[in-house]
């Protein structure tokens, strides 16, 4: 596994550097490569991601500037503005290109152009290293600029960070297809988050924790590319619990953009036009989504779990 | 977590140092402590081996020097020595007691007393620091002293060492039970390699990988206490292949004294009585047995993954 060495050599033989965190026990590793000088292919990001013969990750994110990262980021300076526009806050300033470029990899290598968990850890190891400037930045990645705010520092080691993220924003749609689970059919609310949600709501007699999920609910009729799917419960005022079967993974411990379609599905559901804060449980921990005027927002915990040194 | 502490404070903040390894994708977490200053319980464990909220592990070794590390070693000075006259050239000089203990925790913080993968890495780390002395030395274990021969050493950062480690002896009883797997029932032989192993021959027509080891195979009897059970297939001279379900936990890639008692077992099958080595190749990767006059051997590679400080 050498091609994530660097691709010049600077004399030095120093081994890759990285930092093992988590944000609601979503996993990753984030390899610091500010001058763009790693060459990170897909056997790299799996044998780093291999959690027995590697350091063990849902997916890897390299930091790196973006102004040398060779990725072109929708809506910032030169590169194509797709659907750019939405992108409330996203830069303030009018014209600067974010310094930072969150390029993330899955455990398989595969690229992911967003991941709500990971954008959050990537903001703590920022801010920790004194990168991020004041508590309310912009970084970029691959779905365009982001808005991110640190709620909260660790008051000790080992404690979280509180990172709130702006996540574009969420498109509702009433059910035109049905989930079935455990024996029971529900309708279920499509919710484009930039990738597919279908999210259902449980009857009372449905326990969450009862759920068979190690297998994936069916959809009738299934969309095309598929979808990840929500099932969700009633926990109190402004606040819901949900289980995630994410499309080509399985069930998973949390999912970011999935939090986000619950809590708009939810909102909708309850009425609720307030535009006020909602919490959204996910099996690894607690998430709450709040609205902006054109935009969506994910706050949850990042924890920095360790730093180190790659020798293999 | 913060049981994983210094009890002692030295007046320094440092974070705590680890290393990660595998031998056979068997991995394990190093937590260098020479002097016994940790207080390393079961939850510290725990998390430490969490594979998403912490660096992830099939179990956590304490490197510690045995004078200091509070744990009775059998077969060494003022320790009473239950079977401990058995382990053949574990104390050359009759005297010494070996400087370096592995102390071995189970991925869930429980006390293991021996690992036959795990102390290959744990000799990798001596050799890398300079601690092991030559190619051939003794260290302590829960179970009693073993010698540890260093047969290659990395030529190049990731690549493994080998390391052959004495297993004490092993004790083969023809087949009182059975096993029944995917359908088929198989004569059973119990092999004791201080714990229990039930080895099974598949017959020809019943390949390794047809195997449904997603749930326990049945043992009748099932003897008190459980038993890790392996399944074998030949691959040719002096050469088996297995799989291992291993008791209380499931498949797993690989078992050290699985893979020993599975090489007594092919030996005794094949008439062997050469004392040749036997190759055992596991699904994590390839193993070697040895036979010495009163224990037997087990070799293979170490790796080190990385080096870090926790930050949790």
């Amino acid at each position: 596994m050498s091609n994530h060495r660097r691709e010049q050599s600077e004399g030095d033989a120093a081994p890759q550097r990285f930092t093992k965190g988590h944000g609601t026990r979503n996993d990753f590793v984030l390899i610091p490569d500010p001058e763009g000088r790693l060459a990170l292919d897909a056997d790299a990001v799996a044998a780093i991601s291999d959690r027995r013969g590697g350091i063990g990750a849902d997916g890897v994110i390299r930091i790196v500037r973006t102004a040398v990262s060779g990725v072109e980021v929708p809506g910032t300076d030169g590169a194509e503005s797709p659907g750019a526009e939405g992108v409330e806050g996203a830069d303030p300033e009018g014209a600067a290109q974010p310094e930072w470029l969150m390029d993330y990899r899955n455990a398989d290598g595969s690229i992911a152009e967003m991941c709500g968990n990971g954008v959050r850890v990537f903001a703590a190891c920022l801010d920790r290293a004194g990168l991020a400037g004041s508590g309310d930045f912009v970084i970029a990645t691959r779905a365009g600029a982001r808005r991110v705010e640190i709620l909260e520092r660790p008051a000790a080691a080992g404690d979280a960070w509180q990172v709130r993220v702006g996540m574009g924003p969420g498109r509702l749609t009433e059910p035109e297809r049905t989930v079935t689970i455990t024996g029971r059919t529900l309708p279920a609310w499509d919710v484009d988050m930039g990738n597919p949600h279908a999210v259902a709501l449980l009857p009372d007699d449905l326990e969450l924790e009862d759920l068979d999920l190690t297998v994936q609910p069916a959809l009738d009729p299934m969309p095309e590319g598929g979808a990840n799917i929500e099932l969700v419960a009633r926990r109190g005022e402004r606040h819901v619990a949900m289980r995630v079967f994410e499309r080509g993974v399985g069930e998973t411990q949390s999912c970011g953009t999935g939090a986000a379609a619950v809590g708009l599905a939810a909102a909708h559901w309850a009425g609720d036009d307030s535009g006020q804060e909602w919490r959204v449980d996910v099996p690894g921990g607690s998430l709450v989504i709040g609205f902006r005027e054109s935009e969506m927002t994910l706050a949850g915990p990042a924890v920095i779990v360790a730093d180190g040194s790659l020798a293999i």
